[in-house]
């Protein structure tokens, strides 16, 4: 039976780390203020900001709540991050994706400065995540799959890694972040050809295809670790890519959803707030 | 017996589509112009500049050659940078590197404007690789690979490509050109576990390693194209990655070296000129 690799161990370990961090920052005259900004009121916006809020209340980061109705104009959404990124008080901007359609999310990205970009929407981070200069911030979740595998005490030099996605928020920065720890990387996607022999020959095996319980026996083996970042709304719940009962069987280590990757991403926006106040100084 | 993808042809097919572009042009009162910056005088840094003086002839682009001691100040350096990107009779910048010491050829990179930066210095210009905005211009030697591939009808889709090389020249701008092109792929490099194993298995094997003759029979498989984009130089001459005779009587198809990308990459600089000057307009 595989070893379970939970998000909540990991995700307390780093909460433990920020709420130390921002203490000291309050003691010293600096309280780590996050702003979240949000256009409209889509439901699942609305719960993903009370997460966060929550979140950053356990740790010691304050928040402002920046909101503006669904219709704003580009004009004044734009202004808005540009006077948060000058903000001296503000170390760190998270907008609420995705933005309404007459606001351009790549001209927002890029208003956001770099040093505040908690949630890696400035080109110049990113680029950064592509050419392994660690003086910028990743995107939540690729980073929260490396930790989940250190924290494990997973290693990952030398090992044959394969992702299926290929997207700029999971599979081609987490390709960039795994060469970096000298992984051998192979990228997969729906035009991968026999799929299932290049996913079983893999050590570690990272999942954001987005079907509920696609990945069966036949794409995994003895002695593989497998992360799932698919999170998929079925009648029966919450469920990943993989098929968690069958795969759970053969493989050594397995994340589960939810309580996997999930739970850590949130935990690693609270860590770049704290990365992102120490940038600001 | 492999088929031999000579660079030649490809490259010629390239310059006939840019002197015929670069004429228009003319016609129309726009000298494409090409500067090429240069601090010292690096025997090879004199012959590939001589090269390109040269191709740039065969093919209506004119060039303009600034050249500084090799003591030039970081100051001067830039500034020459700076006036370039601002004047408007000049259409692209190469600048011949490695730079000396006192340069900072990073921010050298982020003054060449990004729509004169054919040799792709700019960090922009990088980002757009990694993004799959193909409204950038690419680093010279990863799209002379692909250049060659569909010149010579071998299909990209769902193909397995194994790229050894993990620089930012090659291996990883690569690897997001080919997921481009709908193929799956996988980068190893020095650290790489059980490497013959992985290439093996490639319909497409790309090696950048710089290690004479380095892969032989147990590398390769029948039904494999390989592209080799090392250049080494022996006792006997120029050579490639390849133990050429032996890989080229097992595989489908190989490019040579000589006579193979090298080729390809510079007939691929004068291709970015003309991108540039049309990107200027």
């Amino acid at each position: 039976m595989a070893e379970i690799l939970k998000g909540k161990p990991v995700a307390d370990a780093i909460k433990a780390d920020v709420a130390l961090r921002a203490e000291r920052m309050k003691a010293a005259g600096r309280q780590p203020m996050l702003a979240i900004v949000r256009a409209g009121s889509r439901e699942d916006d609305i719960a993903y900001e009370n997460r966060v809020i929550r979140n950053c209340g356990e740790v010691n980061i304050e928040t402002v709540n920046i909101t503006f109705p669904a219709d704003v104009s580009h004009g004044i959404f734009t202004d808005a991050l540009r006077s948060l990124s000058e903000d001296k008080g503000i170390h760190g901007i998270l907008v609420l994706r995705p933005l309404p359609d007459q606001i351009d999310s790549g001209e927002a990205g890029m208003l956001i400065r770099a040093n505040k970009d908690v949630d890696c929407m400035n080109p110049e981070n990113l680029r950064k995540v592509f050419t392994g200069d660690a003086s910028g911030i990743s995107p939540c979740t690729p980073e929260a799959v490396i930790e989940i595998l250190k924290f494990y005490g997973y290693p990952i030099r030398g090992k044959n890694v394969v992702i299926v996605n290929r997207s700029l928020v999971l599979g081609r920065p987490l390709s960039m972040l795994f060469l970096a720890e000298d992984a051998t990387v192979t990228v997969c996607h729906s035009r991968t050809e026999k799929l299932s022999e290049i996913t079983s020959g893999a050590d570690i095996l990272v999942s954001g295809v987005g079907r509920p319980e696609y990945f069966g026996r036949e794409f995994v083996s003895p002695d593989m670790t497998v992360i799932d970042v698919g999170i998929n709304f079925t009648e029966k719940g919450m469920c990943g890519d993989m098929k968690y009962d069958e795969v759970r069987d053969i493989v050594s280590a397995i994340s589960p959803v939810p309580g996997g990757i999930g739970t850590i991403t949130s935990a690693i926006l609270l860590r770049h707030l704290i990365e992102s106040v120490e940038l600001g100084i």
